[in-house]
């Protein structure tokens, strides 16, 4: 396994040699040494407070992929830092960890955009005329005159209103969404804040956002408290038809966690809750009408109609979110019952939507959701990719944790790195694409998905040490990639069948791909970018990719890691009036697409079945 | 005492003959010889259940009053239709109770104007088209689809609507208020109903009202639960500045009283209450803003201010207010601390806002809310008056209740006529101002406002009955109107300071109408009505109230009595938009004159002390 050296420079202290092995996270190297930097977020890449400076030149990948640009300013980008939770070590590096500046200015960057600041809520300061006999007026009114807003105020702050009137200061500020007024406060009241939540099924991640400055304040990830109702939707979704109260338990629980995040960040001051003015949330459909409370039993059978698709807003004291009681909960629209507002965020974090130019998105999960479009017109479907892109349904797959398997290649023998470079549990996701390519590109297997026996490939030219490797599992090819054969307590393999799963999943996004270019009228070749949303676009080797025909190989230099597109698309949602108009202007003109009905996508996935692309 | 004879056709009953004196109501008279027609209202003129046919001719005030034409279609006014309660006997009647039409239809008519029917509230029937897996679409959008407005149908709503579709049903109804949805049910759902609201301090009325057919169901008089908390609106006030809870205890009052009504209309059927989706309320300000929980202690003092002035709508969840809980509650605009929704539901029903000729407006009470405008421009004002008119603060006033002197007239003696023809125990409003008027004509008042003593008045050309009852009392001159030495058991007289009250009051409202009119720039030949609001323009002598200078001689041919006013408004802001929004802009285009603090209307109070118009 390869080496490498890390190099830490600190402020007065001894600099530092580390060890690291090829394709390592720099951020665990540095914990592993006791050199733990701050990480709220888990090393996602979304707190944006593993901050280092890289003093070594490209990095693989060459430039700061588009999650960490959210963090960091030009001038920081020139001057080499970088999240250390984003970085894999494929070199020799130098990090630089004596200069940093914690809680330095921030300017929010989103997918290739800088988001103007302008949030649904804002502050005004307001200076009345003093009350005369000869132009009586109401309390309502004379502030109402003083905003230029008539009718603005709702009657459930008219006698707070007034009694602050009583008080003669004839200077108080009020808290507005748009032209509605939410709050009228003396002069001097705190910050006011909002929350970009993205409810994903396994992860929530919530952004505290102060929204004169359009300051990050703080990031919190928590794992979806109904998880153990199902680890994925359909589950969940089963369970509340199961349940006669299981609708209102998911609620609650996902609720609840929205409450957990907020009191983790008004942890030093519970006050402070009730200056969250505003909430964006997005995430996939059935997440959404969990935290709603709506019916979601209709979205486990075809034509899977969800109950509601466009955005809407909900009322603090509809659903108990402990924010201010005259806030705001907007739900960004959703496209339908499998692609949702987190797919919205992810088009608006990309920036699709405003370019005249093509461009391509794809997020891959259990479901791939894949966008294509411009300003003008948006197609977008939904595959099921099922899970072997996430290790899972293999015969020793793992998920992207310590000791999964995270990259193979062959040289003269089959070689591998670890996540955290702990001894070998499983494959996770960008192995299993790292090993379908290396046993095309040697030979092992055949375009078709059928891989050869090992009395086959016995006169081939195919290093020696990797024939070895190759068995018989239960009447199937199986290589081995470590086991007892290798000194390991278990034997870790890649069989036949495995092959299948891989190539199911890759035909599923290769032909929703295709189908997509094909409605739209467009080749590949028109295309101008290929927006990777997620941990996916950060983590597998593109080359490996293109190589078993899961992206585009016309689209190699044109490949955006977007990173966690949909929490982008949630904060820019909050921050700008603007985008949020955008998303809802996304919805309306994105035609969606249901291939389980179409007998041309059966076709193309047959055809996407062969390990190259189209 | 004069007398008359009522003589009653009946079908299927000998024809009877009814002795009456002059001055009685009809329905009393009828009611007391056991023929009891149906007054929910209490003889109001509220109901309209009265009805009776008038075989004889003109009836004093010849036409039907306003009160009347909103329950008597035209055909029903030809055939010579009243309502009883608002007969003053003063000749032989005929009455005709056999060709009685129960429930017949009624067109609303209100102030001069038909109302056209165009409430917020309706109903739609929605076709909708098949889900199709090909256009794949959320349950609430299908809907709002159907609607043609998208957006319409508020999250409290998705969960209902959803289960109805699932039922297969693809016609449904939705009731919705302007361009939001507030019910979505199945088709064949019952009736859509509104209320109209009076707050009156002593008195609250409502009216029930079908509002897809317009059709009055039922109206409801009750007197103001707040009642023991004080007669009158300052006391009231007085009770929440001295009791902490003072202000919600009112309001809880006003509430239930409101839902008692509620349960009133409802009585044959609680389900219901669930369908009344609008409630429009006026009242005087300070009644309104106990009904909305508002602070009222800043109208007690200079310069009077309201909380708020504007429209507003609360939600039967803020008030606990027993309508469908989507419904609206609808608040009518109000001028100042003392001229209130009701003044302007006032001048909507007697069309003052839509004619291009001026108009004046009075409705005397403890206060005296005057108008004087036309379309382009109102002013309006709110006089002290003192209760004089109301029969109280005076040695023998009383208000207009049974037993009542409600007429005096002077021919060889001073002769009356009591309420319900019953054994007299005071004197209401409308004799006081015959009396003040006959003792000016037949000269025992100067027109300053100075009885004469007996001894003056010894060689007068004065009836030598007249002559008779003037006594001295407590050192004052004092006019006997019956007492011992008349055979009744208590003296009722009239003194020189009840005189004072009289001019207090009369001053008060002649010097408002004075001071409009020439804030205005016109004199009193340019207006073209004089509308009469209250009982006060139904049951007064109007050339007694000239005679006083209450009201100006040039407009005697021009006075129309309106009737409830403020009720008749309210029930046209419920069925038509487009007089909500006239009140709407009654408001904004008013301008209030706040006389306490104008030495030029001391100088016009002064002057109009004068018992006679200036």
């Amino acid at each position: 396994m390869r080496k490498y050296t890390i190099t830490v420079n600190q402020k007065n202290r001894e600099t530092q040699h580390l060890s690291a092995t090829h394709g390592q996270n720099l951020l665990r190297v540095l914990a592993d040494a006791g050199l733990s930097l701050p990480s709220p977020c888990g090393g996602k890449g979304l707190c944006g407070k593993c901050k280092v400076k890289v003093v070594s030149s490209a990095q693989t990948g060459a430039s700061q992929c588009v999650t960490e640009e959210s963090f960091l300013d030009e001038q920081q980008i020139k001057a080499g830092y970088r999240l250390a939770c984003q970085v894999t070590v494929t070199q020799d590096l130098m990090v630089d960890l004596s200069s940093l500046q914690p809680g330095a200015a921030q300017i929010m960057v989103a997918g290739e955009h800088e988001v103007p600041l302008h949030p649904l809520i804002r502050k005004e300061v307001l200076s009345l005329p003093k009350p005369s006999p000869d132009l009586p007026v109401s309390d309502v009114e004379r502030v109402e005159t003083a905003l230029g807003l008539p009718g603005s105020i709702p009657p459930a702050l008219f006698t707070q209103l007034s009694s602050l009137l009583r008080k003669g200061d004839r200077t108080l500020s009020a808290v507005l969404a748009g032209d509605e007024v939410l709050s009228i406060e003396e002069k001097g009241q705190p910050e006011i804040y909002g929350m970009a939540v993205d409810l994903g099924t396994t992860t929530i991640v919530g952004y505290l956002i102060e929204l004169v400055t359009g300051k990050l304040i703080d990031t919190y990830a928590m794992l979806n408290p109904q998880k153990n109702y199902g680890a994925d939707v359909i589950s969940r979704v089963n369970y509340t038809i199961e349940n006669e109260d299981g609708l209102a338990t998911l609620t609650a629980l996902v609720r609840n966690g929205i409450n957990e995040m907020i009191r983790y960040f008004c942890r030093k001051n519970p006050g402070m809750a009730r200056r969250i003015f505003d909430l964006t949330l997005v995430g996939n459909t059935i997440m959404i009408h969990l935290f709603a409370g709506l019916d979601v039993k209709n979205m486990a059978v075809s034509p899977y109609t969800p109950v509601v698709a466009r955005s809407f807003q909900l009322n603090p004291s509809q659903t108990g979110i402990e924010m201010h009681p005259n806030g705001k909960i907007r739900i960004l629209p959703m496209i339908a019952g499998f692609v949702g507002a987190d797919s919205v965020a992810a088009i608006l974090a990309c920036g699709m939507g405003k370019k005249t130019e093509l461009s391509l998105l794809i997020d891959i999960g259990t479901n791939g959701e894949i966008a294509i479009g411009n300003s003008e017109r948006i197609l977008t479907c939904s595959t099921a990719a099922g899970p072997a892109f996430e290790g899972a349904n293999l015969s020793h797959g793992m998920g992207g944790i310590e000791g999964a398997i995270n990259r193979i290649w062959v040289d003269q023998d089959l070689e591998y790195s670890t996540i955290g470079n702990k001894p070998p549990k499983g494959i996770c996701g960008s192995a299993v694409i790292d090993l379908v390519a290396e046993m095309l590109r040697v030979g092992l297997l055949e375009p078709s998905g059928r891989m050869k026996s090992p009395a086959e490939i016995e006169d081939e030219e195919i290093p020696s040490l990797l024939k070895k490797r190759l068995h018989e599992v239960e009447g199937q090819p199986a290589l081995f990639i470590t086991g007892k054969s290798h000194g390991a307590p278990e034997d870790i393999y890649f069989t036949q069948k495995d092959v299948r799963e891989v190539q199911l999943a890759k035909a599923a996004i290769a032909a929703g791909t295709r189908i997509l270019l094909q409605e739209m009228g467009v080749t590949v070749e028109q295309i101008s970018h290929l927006y990777l949303a997620g941990g996916f676009g950060n983590y597998i080797d593109y080359d490996s990719a293109i190589k078993i025909g899961l992206l585009p190989k016309a689209l190699r230099k044109k490949i955006v890691p977007i990173g966690n597109g949909a929490g982008v698309g949630a904060k820019m949602a909050l921050l700008s009036q603007e985008y949020y108009a955008l998303a809802e202007r996304i919805q309306k003109q994105t035609e969606y697409l249901e291939l389980s009905t179409r007998t041309d996508f059966q076709d193309l996935f047959l055809d996407a079945l062969e390990l190259s692309f189209q």
